[in-house]
């Protein structure tokens, strides 16, 4: 991005810059999935990805089917263009388990536009295996209904030596496939606000297209930066999953140590939703912020109940984000312990 | 943007960082308006603005009454929010005007939500007078409206040394107002992908608010540059316009040499819409691309029907954007010239 010369800031092509989609595509080659240029539109983040998807294919009243919990954001993404989430349920005693047919299939109605899952999972950290994937891209195409993949966590995933299989490797799905990407979590640049829709079905492609050309252009410097940080080197993949598994690894034996606490060792990205054994999650992360401390320090998390459709479920569960360095994370999950213990005594009236 | 020094591109607040939005902000005081720092909400780019607006204030159904001819993206954006356009008819015979109360009163519909100007006028280069801006603030106020103001051209008005006055300086319209603002056209930034909405009304910052943080952010670096953009040297703004100003009259002038060219002088902006001696401009501008050189070179406009809403309007008119250096932009009139004597004589038979 140092080395732009251009003397001006114009407005470059709508679908994306040239050397952006190219590098996108060699990206996805090396999953095994090969890619036209019109296959790759380029989007500002995976938020607009996100936003221009729901805008192309719901109309009013129609409906996505999403496991939930599920990131808060697809709730504004989808009532923005007038449709509606069906939450599919999970527990956290399944591990927050989704891929099963029947469950899936009985919240289709003729009102269902699309399937969405975000793989590896956020907030939950759940990841599909083959078989589970082949099954949910069978529903889609047995029903004609839109599998929309939220892959950007792709590479974040602590059970497979080459990442999560891509869902756009199953070529009968073309027509039902929708790939949400971003270079946000891949390569820490949330910043850049660089994300991609990947699609082969042409008429949806038409249509991105028009959304895409109504804003004109994703930032060029942004885009010439995002192009280059697809040539980092393939070793970098494997030190960045293997820094986040430290990570996930201390904070799941650190919260096995906390009693009262439920958890489950996420299989990828870098969240994982635990229960605790408090009464109520955001009071207690209100607690911590305005009643706790120690040694002037305290901790925070997202509260459970935003990533859920369903009213009165997640409660007294949280989602962490495992994206600080060990020692940080190390003195979080302290002043988590530190912070149930006082609380349930303070608070809930509980002496242990 | 080059001395940029932060490690990581970390998400940047929703709003916008805090050192654009006072950027911004010192800007309007120049304008003599005072806004807070919750005043202002940095988007990606006027188009994003746009968006986001429509989507707040629009439900299905709802309408939002604009002047036609106009920018043909607002179509996009009303329609993702689930609204329509009320075109309210102006002419070239009129100069395209359309500050007439009676009938903008006329259009209004319980289902009216917005009156919405871009001032000066793209594609027509219409300015209104302060006469003219405080009648249609007036009929916003008496019928509580939104009034939407893209005012992207702010400082191309070449009657009038300081620019448009910024509709911002009524504060009994501060209910009422939403400013579209970019910095694309101002600073010849386009590809940065860097506006804001300016609005007073606390209801709708918070439902702007609530789509600002679905997206999560705007691009920093783009911010980081945005910001020193608008620390430019105030004789900036002057020898912008003046260059402006010089294309506009070789433009002009060219044009009324041509015969059955109707043009008017545009105050503003950096357009003007033309009709041309030609049986539909959609047809002749084709043909200018596949059927017509001299030398090697054609020249290309925009078609002037996509810029109606009312079916049959604007097919022998171009928009014109005098957007080149002088001497292309005398060559583009030469060859304009040339292409409608052509095409008069070989296309539709008219021995002149």
């Amino acid at each position: 991005m140092r080395d732009f010369q251009d003397a001006t800031l114009a407005y470059e092509a709508s679908p994306g810059m040239p050397v952006l989609i190219d590098a996108v595509r060699d990206y996805y080659r090396e999953l095994g999935v090969e890619l036209e240029p019109n296959d790759v539109l380029i989007t500002t983040g995976g938020s607009e990805a996100l936003l221009l998807t729901f805008l192309s294919i719901l109309d009013p009243y129609t409906e996505v089917i999403i496991p939930e919990p599920y990131y808060p954001n697809y709730t504004t993404f989808v009532h923005a263009a007038g449709g509606r989430i069906r939450a599919l349920p999970t527990c956290p005693e399944e591990g927050y388990q989704y891929a099963y047919r029947e469950r899936i299939e009985s919240l289709i109605t003729n009102n269902t536009r699309a399937i969405m899952i975000t793989n590896p999972g956020n907030p939950t950290g759940v990841v599909l295996n083959e078989q589970q994937m082949r099954m949910i891209a069978d529903i889609a195409k047995k029903h004609d209904l839109f599998l929309i993949c939220d892959e950007v966590y792709r590479e974040f995933c602590y059970d497979d030596q080459f990442g999560v299989p891509c869902m756009a490797r199953y070529r009968d799905l073309d027509e039902n496939l929708i790939i949400i990407d971003s270079v946000s979590k891949r390569f820490s640049a949330c910043g850049a606000r660089v994300g991609c829709v990947v699609t082969r079905n042409k008429e949806l492609q038409q249509a991105l297209l028009k959304f895409c050309q109504s804003r004109l252009a994703v930032a060029t410097i942004d885009q010439v930066g995002a192009a280059a940080l697809y040539s980092v080197p393939k070793s970098y993949y494997a030190e960045s999953k293997e820094k986040y598994r430290q990570r996930r690894d201390l904070v799941v034996s650190r919260l096995r140590q906390i009693p009262g606490v439920g958890v489950e060792e996420p299989m990828g990205a870098f969240y994982l939703m635990v229960s605790l054994p408090v009464d109520d999650a955001d009071k207690f992360q209100q607690w911590l912020l305005t009643s706790f401390d120690d040694q002037g320090q305290t901790v925070m998390f997202a509260p459970g109940a935003p990533f859920y459709e369903t009213p009165g479920k997640g409660i007294n569960e949280v989602r962490i984000a495992y994206v600080l360095d060990l020692p940080e994370l190390e003195r979080a999950m302290e002043l988590l312990a530190l912070g149930i213990a006082r609380y349930r005594k303070e608070v809930m009236g509980i002496e242990e």
